[in-house]
Parts: structure tokens; sequence; C-alpha cells
């Protein structure tokens, strides 16, 4: 296909890249344009503003947050694209951002995907990331060959553009209180003298298996929190968009409001570019170790 | 081995059957002797009283909680025991209460071992427990045959027995903070429309794999909470002790704590006996659904 | 003095009818214009623009919300306005916005002065409003005359604009913590049969006098939340707004957060335009009464 | 009257005191005999057991906790009284402890009357304390005249005497929740600047009079928590059976569950002797200052 890219981050580059090696012709654009270089000798076109990008069959976009793609898009882009187009955004932004932008772009007659994803950079470049796709169904069809050629599944989660989105925040919520549960379960053990790592052996072989709690819990028990796999920071974002996801629905999330807590104070003691693991260290402050 | 055994509830029954099964002779004493009636068929031996059962190389308790452990325990057992008898409790009790009976062992040179298992009435008749234990490492190694006719792993956590209940009332409290949030994350996504289920083929899928997610997610997602595994009133109890063995090292468990008053709002709404997975119901009234 | 008002609801206008009785002239405007009857047969002069009201020796503005508030500035009102004037912004902000419009104002030769009240519209009639201001101390010394006229006291927080808005916003977050409070004990109360009024007389006698206690739980006593004296919908709004000032400075509010959730509850159940005392609902609902 | 007393710490000490100065005559007993000195030279008959103080027309008690309480009732005290003795237990205790006595004494045909007080060591001196009393209306209507000698005024609560306990529970709960959130607010306030001490002179001259917010207050807007007069580790006890006599009738106290945590912090870090107020350093720690 022919596609267009707006945000070389990580993430950005390493998804860009499985796409030139399935065949797709990108056309891509970054902000500081240096990102482009590695990409341009894969293949890429680079382009010099991000009209340029936004043309073609479709463009992806996988910018930091909100603020970032408001200011994108806010120069014209969609007034400026072919009817028909399909964007497709791969970043987690808030839902009302999601909802504000599926409702300009089918007032233009531009197809709106969100498409957020999971797994971190490494994941990203194995071509092995988890999509979390909704927006109209005919768009995602018409797409679903990029996605499989950056992600080893995807998603289908319903015809809103935004449902996706609230499915990721979920998801990262889910993490977030895994993270900090695992933080106050090893403060309880610690007072009492049992080894975090024991602990976890037994947890990660029987009632709680996979990455999050062998990765996280692992930090914790060694109260190493750099270098850093998914930062504090950018955890309370997610759980801030999550709260305000909730919020729109008139939802509380009491462990929601628990972790926003924690992190904040996690960024009150200068953790906030450690790891998300350094709720463990809070957990354990708050108990006098 | 020559082993006594207390408390003949679902759990207790199912092990003694995979003890007998292993070739060790059991005696066995519960207070309501017609629970007995089985065992005796495949060969336990039913005595009269506790004293009885307090004998030999052994002794196993798994009575219900605090009260009925203590009750038995202060009619005489442990003055009437022969020195080095090995008493190992299997079940879920309190850190204070554990400590409290490893001093009054030892101060009549018995030895006291704390085994508390994970698994379901299921799990211990197919003699997969996992078992935590904690104590005098002889002792546990004396006892080990025996666990290993009941269980799948032995795990040990400790020199001092109530560290074996510590690391129990830690994944229970981990358990209880997974299916709380859920439940949030539930009443998350259906006030934007999204099916939990399909959330939950997403996430156990990738990040959170295992029977946890699996099993509670999918009650919640069906909001079907009969009929319960695991019972929320039974819930309660363990994020009580969990929070009670935290505060005995002033630590505080801010999602143990939000737990705790979601499963009294269940409770309040005449959902206690049902299963554990019912604290779904409660996020989604208290978002108005 | 020669003064301009923007913004005319219930407290802008009682505001401005005392100033015109302290003579002082007033220019106003509202969105509205309707609204500006009254005030125009007590002597005001009715403008059409906000620029109009824009000028003089001081103008002062009571806008609903931020929104409100960044809607009238962003029309080129700063850039017309003539070096000098002082700006006295009586509402409850944002502490961001606060501190955007203080540096706006500044960049152009004008003083920002932010004034927030305490006390609802029958108190603004009877020009007993409790003022906190902060923001350059000269311009202050010199609306102090309008101050005198609307409000019984004016206390002095700080010589940034936005201090004033955090003093007005930790005193509606210490409101909102009371409310909570006396629903949650009311249902306490309720659940051993205690009459929550004869509860409020013993406390509001004694250790909790004062118009909080006696206001919010005499209507949760009742359960009567209305007419509502404030919304909890706006009640929601200022905690939201305590818990972002907060997290500017990285500061966790642990109740604030649980209140959130509790107005969330009250929302989601439809009763966003009933008294805030409505917590005493909420707190009731989850003990199952 | 004839009246014992049972427990002389500093507040049953002033109230004896205020006995004999109304003209009753008091039998005294304290597990340590050398309390009784001062009041033995005031005119109390100074005894060797609490059995000989449980007797006369009514008999007061005022132990620390409910052990103590539990400890001294145990030793056959109930089985020992005359019939129609009234026993008026003034202590804090928990509402399960309350009711079994209630059902206790009746069972023996004696009166129990529950009446915690409120106010410290100088009140009681000056016998001005707050009385709340519940349990048979004639019992306390006999001892009505030894009230009016130790308190300035008797609520009348219940016909249970367990609901008296409850009653004052709720107020330690609303008064713990004031100082959490003086202390919340506090942060925030210093985050931006602002002087707690200004702000408290605001809020205390307006929506928040009374001892409470001023005492407490200054406390933390000083940074000064010692001498305590109300000491966290009591606190947390208060909070405790505020907890649990809600869980009695299973109604969440979220905000009570947030207390409950950051005494249990302060208490980690050795301030557990400190006054109450020392939540305000909590919660600053929390914000990295």
């Amino acid at each position: 296909m022919d596609i267009g890219f707006i945000g070389l981050g990580e993430m950005g580059t390493a998804m860009v890249a499985n796409m030139l090696k399935a065949g797709h012709r990108v056309r891509v654009w970054n902000r500081s344009p240096e990102r482009a270089q590695s990409l341009a000798q894969a293949g890429a076109q680079v382009v010099a503003t991000p009209a340029e990008a936004f043309a073609g069959d479709a463009v992806f976009s996988m910018l930091a947050d909100d603020t970032a793609l408001r200011e994108v898009v806010s120069a014209g882009l969609l007034e400026g694209a072919a009817r028909g187009l399909i964007h497709v955004n791969m970043a987690t932004i808030s839902v009302t951002l999601a909802e504000e932008l599926a409702h300009a772009h089918a007032a233009r007659g531009l197809h709106y995907v969100a498409a957020p994803v999971m797994g971190r950079p490494d994941v990203a470049a194995a071509a092995k990331l988890t999509i979390i796709a909704a927006g109209p169904a005919e768009a995602i069809d018409r797409v679903q060959p990029v996605f499989d050629a950056i992600g080893q599944k995807t998603w289908r989660i319903g015809s809103l553009a935004q449902q996706a989105n609230v499915a990721k925040l979920a998801a990262n919520f889910m993490l977030a209180s895994a993270v900090e549960t695992l933080g106050e379960a090893s403060a309880l053990l610690g007072g009492h003298g049992v080894a975090m790592q024991d602990f976890l052996d037994i947890i990660t072989s029987s009632v709680f298996p996979g990455p999050v709690y062998q990765g996280y819990g692992k930090m914790i028990a060694e109260q190493r929190y750099e270098p850093a796999l998914f930062k504090a920071r950018l955890g309370l974002k997610d759980v801030r968009l999550a709260l305000a996801a909730a919020e729109l629905v008139s939802t509380p999330l009491p462990v929601g409001s628990a972790v926003r807590d924690s992190l904040l104070e996690a960024i009150a003691h200068g953790d906030g570019e450690k790891d998300f693991a350094v709720l463990g260290k809070v957990a354990a402050r708050r108990a006098g170790r």
C-alpha cells in the first residue's frame, strides 16, 4: 500500500521498518527530521510536512500525546486531505480527543481508525505487537495488511474509534494496578522478613503467570528501577487518561485513584523517570523501610 | 507415616484421601463426625477427640478460621501431646495466631509448621495443591512425604511459621486486587460500550494470562456470580487478615483498603455468599449500571 | 471608581448591585444581555462587548469556569486594553489558567489580581463575602475600596495571583471532605439505629460548630437534597480543580480522591443537580440502605 | 450517691475529684494503687479489689481499652455483684464489647450504661465533659446527678448501650478525617507557597470555626507535634474501632480507610507518640517535602 507515517519515536520507527519490509511504500514525517535517516536508507521517502504524509491509501500516526497530535492536526491537516483517506492513529490518546477526531474526520469524508498497540519497542521491532482496533469496519479491513506487517494479532473491539482507546487505557489501568499491588505486597512481605523473590517464584508459577508479574515483580524484588522499561511519569499519564475516560461515563475507579496517588508520590520523590516498578519503593517508604 | 488430621471440610477430606492413597495411616477427627464416614471406608481411623488425633509422627489441621482453631487448641491439646510431635497447620489463619501457636508449641517441646495451601477443593482432590511452608526446617523435612502426597510442589518460605501465613495472605491480597481491578475495568469498558469478554480475550492472551484473569474475568463478563468458587464473604475474611498482618508491621495497603470497602458493599447488598467476582457488580452499581 | 464587570450570574449580579450602592460607576457585560436589566435600573451602564467593559480603573470578572473565561479573553481582550488596567478575577478557576493569565497580563502591562470569594448568593447580596486576594500588592490596594463594598473581609494570601486560587480550592476541598465525612458517619450511625440529628446536635454544639456541619449535616439527617444550595456537579468541578492544583506540585490528596469517587457515584445515579449533601445518599447506598 | 470507680488514669482521676466535690461517696480502685493517693486525700475510699468497687448504687469504669476492661470483668465481677447495680462505662470501647457487656449485665440483673465522653483531661478537670449516654433510660436517670457533677451536658442517644459507643466513635472518626484533611490541604498549600497559618485564619474565622480546626491546624502550620494532646497511636485505635463498628453493619468508610493508612504511615516513621496532627507530616512527606 501507499502509506504515510507521522511520528518517528522508538515505536514508530520500528513499525515503519516492518512496513517497509512487508513491501509497503511509506512516506515518513517527524518533527526532528534526523529520526528519519535510518528509515530513508531502508527505503522510506522522507517528506517535509505532515500534509505530505497525510495522503495516499492510508496514513498512520504515532505521536507522544494529545498535545502533540492536536498541534499537528490543527495545522489544517484534515482540510487538505483527499476524501476517502484512512487515518490510523496508533498512539495512546484521550478518549475525548479520539471522539473529537472521529467526528472531525467523518465531517470531511475521511476515515478515522484508532489502533493503539500493546508492546514495547522490542516487541514492535519483532513485529509482534498486539493491536486493538476500532472504527469503521471497512476501513480496518483495508489497512489490515499493514497491521499484519507490524503485529502478531489485531483485535477488533468496536465500531467507534474511541472504544479502542478505552480498551487500551483499561489494559494500562490493569497493569498499573498489578504493579501497585506487587509493591504493596512486597512491603507487607518485607515487614515480616519474607523474600519478595521467593514469593514471586510461587505466584508466577501458579496463579499469576505472565510477563507483568515476572518483569515488574523482579524489579521490585531487586529494588532496581533503572533502566526504565516503562517510566513512572508515563504510567501516571496513562492512569490519568483512564480516570478521565471513566469520568466521562461517571464511573469511579477507586484502585485507579490509589495508583494515581502512589505515582504522584513517586514523582514527588524524584522517581518519575524511573521504571513504573518504583511503586514498590513508594510502598516501602510508607512503611518506613 | 502415622498421622493425625483435624478438620474434615472439603479441603481436609480431599487431603486425607490422598494421604491414605499414598499409604499413610491417618487418624481423623471432625466436630461433626459424619464427615468422617467416607474416609473411614477409605481406611482412616475415626477418633472421638482432637487429643487422639494430636499424636503419632505428625498431626495436620485444617480448620475454618482462628476461632475454630483456638477453640480446639485451648482444650489442653498441647499440654497432652508427646514431646517432638509435629503440628502442621494448613489453614489460612491470622499472623498473630500463627505466631502465638509457634511459641506455645515450642514452649512444650512440640514443632509447629505453617503450611497454608493454594488451590480449591478440586485441586486438592487431584493432589495438585501448592503448599507454602514455613517453620523449623527439620520438621518440614520430616513431613515432606505427606506434602508430596497432597501437593504438586512445596515452597519453603522461611524459618518462622507465620511467614508462610504472611505469604499466603499476600497472595490472597493480590488475588483480591486483581478481581477488584477486573471489576473496575469492566465498569469503565461497559460505560463506553466495549464488551468485557472481548477485552478479556485480548489481555488473557497477552499480558495477563492465567486462571485468575480468565476465571474471575469470565464471571464478571457474564455477570454470573453463582455457583461461588470463592465466596465474597471469605474473600473479605482474607483481606481483613492481610490488612491485619500489614498493620502488625505498620504497612499501609491502600489497594487492600479499597478492596475491603468494595467487599463490604457487596455484603451490604446481600451478595456475601456469591462469588468474589461479584466485585464486578459493585463497580457497575457505583457507575449507575 | 470606574469599573467594568464581566459575567452577571447570581453572584456577579449581587456584587455589582453592591458596587453601585457604594457609589462606583460600573459598566457591565454579560453573554445574555437580559441579565443586565435590573442592574441598568440600578445605575449600571450596559455595554455590548467584553472589550468595552475591559477598561477604566479596573475590571472585575465572574464567569462560570475556565472555558467561559478562556473564550472571552481569547477574543483579543488583553491586546485591546489600556496599559495599567487592573483585572480582578473573582471566579474559581484552575491554578493553571490563573498562572497563564497572570503572565499574559504582565506581558501586556496589565495587572492581574485573583480574588475568589467564599459565600453563596445570599451572602453576596448582603455584601458579606469573604475575599481571598493574591497578586501585585499595589493593584490590590487600589481595588480594596471595591472589595470593601462587596465583602466583609479581604484576606491577602500571596503575591502570585494563583495562590488565591489554591487557597480557595483548598477551602473547597476541606468543605468536600467534611460533607463526605458527614455522609459516611451518617451511614455508620444509621446502621446502628442512632439518629443522625441527635448526633449532629452533639457535635455542632461541641467540637464541630459552624455552618458547614450544621447546614450539610441537617440535609443529610433529613435526606433532603433539594433545593440545592451547592450542586454536586459543581462540587465535583471544584474537587477536580483541587486535585489538579495538587498534581501540579506532585501532592497526593487521598481524601480528595475518595470524595471524587463518591461524587462520580452521585452523578452516575442522577443526583448531579442535587445538593452536595447527596454524598450522604451515596454512603447509605453503599451500605445497602 | 454511693459510687464505685474503676480505672484512675488522667481522665478517671479528674472525674472522681469532681464527684467527690459534688458530695458523692466514692470507692476507687486502680491496678496501680499509687494513682489513688491524691483522691484518698480528697475523701475517696481506696479499695483493694475491683469487686469492692463494683457495688453500691452505681459503679463507673474508665479503663484504657477493650483488653483492660475484659480482664477486669472476666474475674467474676458480674457474678459477684448485687442485682440492680448500675454499671456506667465511660471509656471508648468497641461496639462488639459494649454489646456483649450489655447482654451479660442484663442476664445477671445488672444495668449497663455506656457513657463515653468528649473532652481531654483539662476539660474533665473543669467538669465540662460532653457525655454521650445510652442504655436503659431509668438507669441513666438515676446516675444523672453524677453526670451533672462531671460534665456540662449529657446527651441521650439511644436505649441500647452500644449506641453511645457508635456515636462516640463516629465523632472521633470525624475528628480524624478533619485532621487528615487539614494535613492534605497543608501539603497542597505548601506546594504553592501559601502559608498554612494564613489559610487557617481565613477558614477558622468563616466556614470552619471551632477547636478542631484551630488546634490541630495550628500544630500542622507550625509543624510542632509535641507535646501530644492526642497521640497518633490512640487516634489509630479509635479509627480502627470506628471501622470495626462500621463493618458490623457492612458499611464502607472510604475516608476512614484513608486515615487509617495515613496513621499507619505515621507510626511506621516513629511518630506514634506524637500528636494526631502529625498527619500533616505524613501528607508533606508524600509530596516530597
